[in-house]
């Protein structure tokens, strides 16, 4: 038995992808074609992981940013001992399989993070490189490198040409993240044919400019070449590596190699045939050679890489217990285990001390207030620390190099923030909290989704939530985007009304361990709202009963954030048959029992009037076809917010007629 | 009377901008001061315009990317001599005054597009720049360059961080828009600050990476280096030209030049009048001495400008009447005159013919059905023309350099394709149609709410429009996008079920010329639907009855898009009683008179079902609190599209359950 060449390890990724993709008749062959080279040559020779403990903490990140071209992925998986058996890969692109069409982080052991929404995935990795560098800053001891490890990514041509890969990459270069390399698979080739018609960047230029270290011409079809730029890479750390391969995509099928064809469909049962023969891959469908497949196996290194690892760890707790039991728990991703109490007893004070302040002002509180709790907590703003209110007094900018570090000014970069946020969470050991003003998240918009469908712990800070904001006009006034934030899958909104619920927000976007919260904030005071301790419990349902009816209600108000105390002053002047019902998290309202739920608002009562300052739409599954909504349905103005309330009819006064003409 | 000194005029522009700040109590004065004396020389030496003709269509165009800096542009423009009062900038940031907080193309003479996100004017330019350049194309002749103007751009670091500036930047670079110049306001402050610690691009290398002319280390605040600096930019006609501008935020202000509390604050009482001091400014507030409004007054120096083209366009005319007219046509955005008979011939004959194809395919040949008459339709997608079938016969390359040049391979770049198409409608001469997967509008959110805030006449299409996507997974398979984007202010989306739906939908959204329209296809094939003439009418109301019950309808099945076959289906299976309704435009179906929409979901009838792919919450406002919806509200999964709606129980017999449980 002849121990194979590269190449052969390089063409079992190549035909694992090709079969599989020609097994599921729809996948991307070009790329995993195109990057096996590239990728047996990282996954031999350099990253340092454990398939029998994906979840090792210190492990080697390796992200595919290009990540329709998963099956490259899974082969390496499978090939290098992961649980993910060739029936997995068998399984490729079929309903409830481990290899699903893109990575995802819940289905697949070994996937980081969820890729295929071009750019993303390279913003990914340097959230993921930051937190390998901050962890190390704070952790670390002289001699005891207990974090320490790299974040490799894999980048096609579409995620340069993205333009979240220019917000990550210039942060990567600022913030100096040496420990990062992307590898940029240079084929030529989009979706729609040779690039040069439309990507003529001078790229190695471009990320010099960043301040990247860029490695040039390198064929990516030549282990050695690819070993040399990977040796330099590893010799200096002080800034993020780019390495520029020249590949070919679908190498070494004659008829589609170089070719769009190859990219996003199978091959083909001849061209199959043709690329076996091209390649002297002399084996059936999903047939991986004894020998090549023990050459790749990884599980007896890695237990060894994760063996040295714990021994360190050994010696690091018996010299900073502390710090390794805050690192461990933060790895767990544990809260502190006196958190919930802190947070209750605050929120407490709060409703008997009632401030009247803005939301955003009330954020800005319970961040003061859980902040100190928890190292984990790491916050940000695109640009807008002093609007969004997410300093506190404990916040120390990731560029002074501080081991408590924990504020990010990501610069006017939304989607890139939310971004990094996300790999922040997915790296472990974090809760980031990012912000902007509500309407832009317009611009993390795919981010926000990519938090919840990957189940980041990321908290989203929106301030400025409606007209209230005011002059700035109708560029910078959200109507659409609670409502659109609220319709994504598995993410949780909350617009609270005082500083009361804006603490129990907090406290609930911290607890939640299996997606994001977006905490939307006013701009301008709020009332504070009384409420007996039961009612301040409730809040954390979503949606409450916050002044009740004599009797059965005949009328319920709905109403979130800044809209609510228009809705108790309504109640004021209804009667005492009406309730006000308090609602800010509908998604958590949403999860509650049905009792619950129709105790708060029961089918029998169709009088029912929602008020908040956003399209009225989302409301009629609140109030029905029988109900009135007081929003708003066109765009804002420029003027002070007071007039904007008026002139859009968002009142008492509307509310009270809304009510009376039902 | 003295000749004012360039620093008068800046001046001018300074303390108008300071004092309609500090009359708002709101409002930027950093930027204004900042960029005035660039701004001086531009508009003094090199713009050419028409202030008493703001649509003069041979204009420059000039975008204040940085639109917080708005007081900058409402001052110029008074200055200049259009129609704004200087009671108009007294009322900054009032309710319908013409100078709101940020600038909006449809309040404001001489304003050409809505700015204020960052990043998007920048991209916008682009897109003015190159519709410029595709109409000179096609339609100038030797000596007769009827199309001939530039481009004018200023931005600030702000724009330079977003993610937009660098799809946008690059496209100019490949397109090689000579004609577009850029003034990048580097002034080392935003919000947060210093930008040292977050912003330390080589914006000049990035810049030279994309194929730009760059003009380093122009002094922002010397008149005679600003001068070399645009000639320099003049002489060269085959790159796009970035100065760089070394400014101070807040210029002449003792105290705050030079930080971020000049950016977004008055500068308070005392501070404005020692600025008065310091500029040697010694008028009142909103004063301007006579002699220097004289200078800035530019009405009869653009009357000239038009009457010379208006002689050249005369002979233009009659050397080519035939160009002269349509180009005329264009530019007063008229459709052909037998465009809407020649649609409705080919809507009656899909009625007649009842292809089964794609939505996608649909959209296709209705593309190359209207699109000979129309050679004002301007195409392209990012990167999946193929996908999205947005390619016709006559489809032609921009970076073909022929004159019928018509479509534009975007890469993958939705942000940037989406603010560059709405900036060929806002030009005008222009319909442009942008495309992507429905998932990805998500990357260009913001610039699709751009389009309806500016009413912008662009059309983006995309497909891919569910769950029906299949095996890519849920990355790419849309849940929430149909509802966000309808409730998207002044955006008209539209979801057919069948050819005749989609040929309808395309008819709409080329005729409607106050906003965008989304046009949300299939990637699977769809069932032809019968109807009456009548019925082929009423598509164009939105919502409409596609069969209707024996005698007044029990029940009431609503439903869009592919999920209709569903609806019919089912229909026939819960007997004679029950009435399908055909939602392809619920923003369309909105704006009918209250007896249409009564006529086709009577108040009285409450059985309702609605079925659509995607969330279920938007249907309500239909079916009411007694009705059900068939949808799905958590994410797909990577498998067959048939095997997914069975998985998430899209499918008739969900439909007829629910009915009957009604």
């Amino acid at each position: 038995m002849t121990k194979p060449s590269r190449r052969d390890l390089a063409n079992a990724i190549r035909f694992l992808a090709i079969d599989a993709v020609e097994a599921a008749k729809s996948g991307h062959p070009g790329m995993p074609m195109g990057m096996a080279d590239i990728a047996e040559v990282l996954w031999n020779d350099y990253l340092r992981h454990s398939p029998d403990n994906p979840k090792w903490p210190n492990r080697d990140r390796f992200i595919l940013s290009n990540g329709h071209g998963s099956m490259l992925q899974y082969a390496l998986l499978h090939l290098a001992g992961y649980d993910l058996s060739i029936d997995e890969l068998k399984r490729f692109r079929q309903l409830e399989s481990k290899t699903p069409g893109h990575p995802e982080n819940f289905m697949t052991p070994g996937i980081e993070t969820t890729t295929g929404p071009l750019g993303q995935g390279f913003a990914n990795a340097v959230g993921f490189a930051l937190a390998e560098k901050l962890l190390a800053q704070r952790y670390n001891r002289p001699g005891l490198d207990v974090v320490d490890h790299r974040t490799w990514v894999f980048m096609g041509d579409g995620c340069l040409m993205e333009g979240v890969s220019h917000e990550a990459a210039s942060l990567a270069g600022t913030w100096g993240l040496g420990k990062l390399v992307a590898f940029w698979d240079d084929n030529g080739i989009s979706i729609d044919g040779e690039v040069k018609g439309w990507f003529t960047d001078d790229t190695p230029a471009r990320f010099e400019a960043y301040g990247w270290r860029v490695i040039r011409g390198v064929d990516g079809h030549d282990p050695q070449e690819i070993r040399t730029a990977i040796e330099t890479a590893l010799k200096h750390g002080d800034r993020p590596t780019l390495v520029c391969c020249r590949t070919t995509i679908g190498f070494g099928s004659p008829a589609k190699a170089g070719k769009e064809s190859s990219h996003g469909a199978p091959l083909g049962k001849d061209e199959v045939e043709a690329t076996r023969k091209a390649l002297g891959w002399n084996h059936g469908p999903f047939e991986v050679p004894q020998e090549i497949a023990d050459t790749w196996r990884a599980n007896a290194k890695g237990a060894q890489h994760e063996a040295d690892w714990n021994a360190l760890f050994e010696r690091y707790t018996a010299q900073h217990p502390e710090e390794a039991a805050e690192l461990q728990r933060r790895q767990r991703s544990e809260l502190p285990a006196d958190f919930a109490a802190a947070a209750d007893a605050y929120i407490a004070k709060l409703q008997a001390d009632g401030p009247v302040v803005a939301s955003r002002k009330a954020s800005q509180m319970a961040i003061e207030a859980y902040a100190p709790l928890l190292p984990e907590l790491i916050g940000g703003s695109a640009d807008l620390a002093h609007s969004n209110l997410t300093l506190w007094k404990g916040s120390q900018p990731v560029t002074g190099g501080t081991p408590d570090a924990n504020y990010i000014n990501y610069g006017v970069r939304e989607f890139g923030m939310t971004a990094i946020a996300n790999a922040l969470s997915m790296h472990g050991g974090f809760i980031p909290y990012d912000a902007t003003f509500l309407v832009f998240s317009d611009y993390a918009r795919n981010a926000v989704r990519m938090s919840a469908l990957m189940r980041s712990h990321a908290i989203h800070v929106y301030t400025h939530d409606s007209i209230g904001l005011g002059e700035d006009g109708p560029t910078h006034q959200p109507i659409e985007h609670l409502a659109s934030l609220r319709y994504i899958p598995n993410n949780d909104v909350w617009r609270p009304c005082d500083a009361v619920e804006s603490a129990v927000a907090w406290k609930a976007a911290i607890q939640r361990m299996d997606g994001p919260a977006c905490l939307v904030f006013s701009r301008q005071n709020l009332q504070h709202q009384p409420r007996s301790e039961q009612q301040v419990a409730d809040i954390a349902r979503g949606g409450y009963v916050l002044r009740d009816s004599n009797g059965a209600p005949e009328i319920i108000l709905i109403a979130t954030g800044s809209e609510v105390e228009l809705a108790t002053q309504a109640a004021d002047r209804l009667g005492d048959k009406v309730r006000v019902v308090s609602m800010p998290s509908s998604n958590v309202f949403e999860r509650q029992d049905a009792a619950y739920r129709e105790s708060v608002l029961p089918a029998s009562v169709r009088r029912r009037v929602a008020v908040e300052a956003g399209v009225t739409g989302f409301w009629r599954q609140y109030v029905g076809l029988d109900g009135a909504v007081i929003g708003i349905d066109s765009f804002g103005a420029s003027a002070p917010a007071g007039e904007l309330y008026r002139h859009f009819g968002i009142t008492v006064d509307a509310v009270v007629e809304a009510a009376k003409a039902l």
